[in-house]
């Protein structure tokens, strides 16, 4: 690539994270001023075979307040392969898009965490391959009943997660691995070409509950933002025109003695200093 | 705007949400890997005026836990105005970019947040309006060591708030308005041009835990991404070309019988339906 080029493409990337520079001051309205129907608040599950999961966390013992788990929390990549629970899974997503209310006549869901105009534009699709309670392969979370449908059985979990994320094999152990899609037009249709910046930041807001909810239940995870879209579009089976594989994230179990193999994963700091 | 000019730039928004479709494959190389300098891990104090925060929260009382934390967050729109301590600012800055170990030899920040590469390229202002032992005015944090650079006074804190916000006049009453910066070749310099979607992702691990955080005391936040880019590089004296305001925070004490003046901000929706 020529240094003018690498100099475009980087001028873009920032010209992206600007807000007012970015706006066309002329008479453009959205689709919702413009009257048109709203999308659907979460994608209609494609699967009859459903798993409805538990809502009520009584039984998940979180020992730890809200400062400890800021200290403790970290991304972890060594994985000890012990089982989780579907009720610590049922947790999870609770945390990152757990539907709490839904505002007016079907206008919004609000959710345990926040998105811009409430639009909610994210997917949550799972390969589990350890979780007590459910048979390995291909989820879809649906947030209105929290329940898990079942897509897809997968041959081979370990290799496939390897692809998703591009050959980083430490993610093979996982017990599972989130995929988070953007249904780009859910929040298009309140805030047109300006709604993908903004839901970036919420998928942030989404990684974030993932990472201290895990940390509260003594597991762990790792967000990865290099995956390949081509595999995981068509794992899914999605239109990605429409549906836009945006952040992935690994689980599972982790030991304080594997602590120190962590560190493997900066060995290059060796060298370079 | 015409349809075909409005398409191309949800286009645009959509293709930069995506991984491997942006990837040029050919020889680049990271400045990282070309060996280049690495920029340093935060921006320098451009202050001589430093409030240093307390680091011990022991007397920061946290009721709720993690579960009851995500219940209860929402974003806060009516505040009260009431006094905030400086004690609880502390925490909620510590809980968004506190700084809680140095990797390697000051290769990288490890904070309450993660961060791509932890490489932590955001920087945070606060325009303080009213906070118990901090003059009103405008301030730096400064993560590494956990205080506060008195950078200017304001005149009229709830006018500059409101321009700030591009008139949202509700965010007047906040005791603090949090700004966001992206210090763009601090994550380019490992990322290249592929470090912007990350570094948005990473924003808003930021924001959630401000959310989270702001709960946890029971005071009151609002994420938001209308904000006048061009008023607020006046206002910080910054370079607009290399830092970038990426996202903004208000911040202020509530009450619970306002909750029902809450809704007053949804009275759309009974039109509407």
């Amino acid at each position: 690539m020529s240094q003018k080029e690498y100099e475009r493409l980087v001028k873009k990337g920032r010209d992206f994270m600007r807000h007012l520079p970015n706006i066309v001051l002329d008479d453009w309205q959205s689709d919702q001023e413009l009257k048109k129907p709203q999308p659907p608040l979460c994608k209609a599950s494609v699967s009859k075979e459903i798993y409805p999961l538990k809502r009520n966390f009584q039984d998940i013992e979180i020992k730890d307040d809200l400062t400890s788990i800021l200290i403790k929390r970290k991304s972890h990549r060594v994985y000890s392969e012990e089982k989780i629970s579907s009720n610590q899974l049922s947790y999870l997503l609770w945390a990152i898009q757990g539907v709490k209310d839904i505002r007016g006549d079907n206008y919004a869901t609000l959710r345990t965490v926040p998105s811009a105009g409430a639009r909610h534009p994210f997917e949550t699709y799972l390969i589990i391959n350890d979780v007590t309670g459910l048979k390995p392969g291909l989820y879809h979370y649906l947030p209105l009943e929290h329940s898990l449908a079942f897509l897809d059985e997968i041959r081979d979990i370990p290799e496939t997660i390897n692809e998703a994320v591009c050959g980083q094999t430490w993610a093979k152990k996982s017990n599972v691995l989130f995929i988070f899609t953007c249904i780009a037009y859910r929040a298009e249709w309140r805030y047109g070409y300006l709604a993908h910046k903004p839901a970036l930041i919420d998928l942030g807001h989404v990684g974030e509950n993932l990472y201290l909810a895990a940390t509260a239940l003594d597991l762990g995870t790792c967000g990865i933002a290099t995956y390949d879209d081509y595999f995981i579009n068509d794992l899914l089976k999605i239109d990605p025109k429409e549906e836009i594989v945006v952040y992935l994230h690994t689980l599972g179990t982790v030991k304080k003695e594997d602590q120190d193999k962590e560190q493997a994963f900066y060995a290059f700091l060796k060298e370079q200093q």
